[in-house]
């Protein structure tokens, strides 16, 4: 008998990963059983998030990380969460050039997810994808996303450690602090470091993290300075992400935590609302009942408590 | 008998506008049933939506476009997304100094959305907080939101009209170009146009739209060119805005449907996750069942259907 999908994919075998994550990313019927079947062979990864706003030079940091964290002897997985749509082929074409620094090594594998479903599909695909490189072996696996939405937040906060790469000579460091991703980050990155304003941005970051009290014994967020084009800091990074891997067991167990709930949620409310619309509601009811809301004759509110009560065995409030 | 809360919203009255989106961001039992009451007299609003990447100089252009628009005898609403946390305090801030430039003007209201719920929480308080500003009277509401998350791009998507605003200088206009919100933009606004770079930058949008086939009579993204800072270019870009509208009843009427299937959708999932916590699963019952899956004693999906078969009538495959 031929070794099944799951199987290769165990065995590290690099076009059933490929394979496996496209059958996830277009939400093939098979990817849930994919799944089911990798599971209980994962949980060995160390889920590392990088984030911040665009143009902060993270793909390039990423790659710098990756070839250092070789060097340690770790075999590496890189998703890159870019909501970029067909339209602009970012994605397809970022991955092509991406993966030629690391074209001839078989423990590197590379990834852009760009799948843009209803109801966080993105963030499902992309904690699926992580499964499916743990579950291949590799020691490490970075996601990086573009952006501060609640999506990438999402992901980026329940890894292991999160990353928040910040840049100067924005003119706006405000802008940067005020984008929600300040609270998140186990590590702040300056990344490119030789421009103007670098210092500046380092006491504008020291300043804010003043503000939170830190008991004794408790991670408070280096700083790290990096230059990713020349490879500059990030072998201190590198050393600093494993200084927060040996302090942080605590923090890791209650991370799994968060993001099997996150799981568990969105898988939920997923299939409820596949449910709805495939056995539910009559072929085109849903968007004749959309057409009623747009038409003011029903509210949203009650247009839900009305296919509720009929979904559910337990009338609701 | 006092008039009902959503009596006041309709009325005008500014304390009830705040009250109401209050209710609505700390997500209140009370919040469906205003929403409920205010819905049959909502629709009138034109909705404009205005993203970019953080420091793009947003707020700025969006204060300039409400004295604009003022002048011109529009009422307006601004709803700021933004998902800062109490840690950095900036929505709170924002909204004071922001209020300053409009304080004695009694037909524009600014109110921050902070809210960082599960599931979308940020874009459900949002569109319900564009309601209660439409039901109060406010001709124009604008949503301007910070970064390029999912749900901010599926908020700014469904608005009546997609305002995109880059800024040039950052080094790195491919990035902008890559963070996906290319497509959903109707106007794209290049501010801070005095600075290196913009004209590079407005030839790097043409270029991009060059690649899309417009049809005859179909719009075609115009670039306005701004300084917010100074007031230069807002003027165009509001004539720009009444062009688009007069010129796209039919993309009115096509969002208008997206916006409520997304709503309908959205309160579909918030409520049966409401239910299978508060009636269907003992107390601790989801957190053991969490802690199952991190110990890999089942997996993700086999929970979820098992979840699903306690709680829907019908069995789901």
């Amino acid at each position: 008998m031929l070794p099944s999908l799951a199987e290769r994919v165990r065995a590290g075998d690099v076009r059933a990963i490929a394979r496996a994550i496209s059958l996830i990313e277009d939400e093939a019927e098979s990817a849930a059983g994919l799944v089911r079947d990798i599971f209980p062979h994962t949980g060995q990864t160390y889920l590392v998030g990088v984030t911040g706003p665009p143009g902060a030079g993270k793909s390039t940091l990423v790659d710098r990380l990756t070839t250092v964290t070789r060097a340690a002897d770790e075999t590496v997985g890189v998703i890159c969460v870019d909501p970029t749509s067909p339209f602009t082929g970012g994605a397809i074409l970022g991955d092509r050039l991406r993966m030629q620094a690391h074209a001839h090594d078989e423990q590197v594998f590379i990834r852009s997810m760009a799948t843009r479903g209803h109801m966080g599909g993105l963030a499902r695909a992309t904690s699926d994808a992580a499964l499916v490189l743990d579950a291949a072996g590799k020691s490490l696996v970075i996601i990086e996303t573009v952006g501060v939405g609640q999506d990438e937040v999402d992901i980026v906060r329940t890894a292991d450690i999160s990353i928040v790469v910040l840049v100067p000579g924005t003119g706006d460091d405000v802008q940067a602090l005020k984008a929600g991703i300040m609270e998140i980050a186990d590590i702040f990155v300056v990344n490119k470091c030789d421009r103007d304003g670098a210092d500046r941005m380092v006491t504008s970051i020291e300043s804010n993290l003043a503000l939170q009290a830190y008991g004794d014994g408790q991670w408070r967020p280096p700083i790290v300075k990096t230059e990713a084009t020349t490879g500059h800091g990030v072998a201190e990074l590198w050393a600093t992400v494993q200084q927060f891997r040996a302090h942080s067991q605590s923090a890791r167990t209650r991370r799994l935590k968060a993001r099997n709930e996150f799981r568990l949620r969105d898988l939920l409310t997923h299939r409820f609302m596949e449910m709805v619309e495939r056995d539910l509601l009559a072929a085109g009811e849903f968007d004749a009942l959309v057409a009623r809301i747009a038409a003011r004759e029903v509210d949203p509110y009650t247009a839900a408590s009305e296919i509720l009560s009929r979904a559910l065995k337990s009338r609701t409030k």
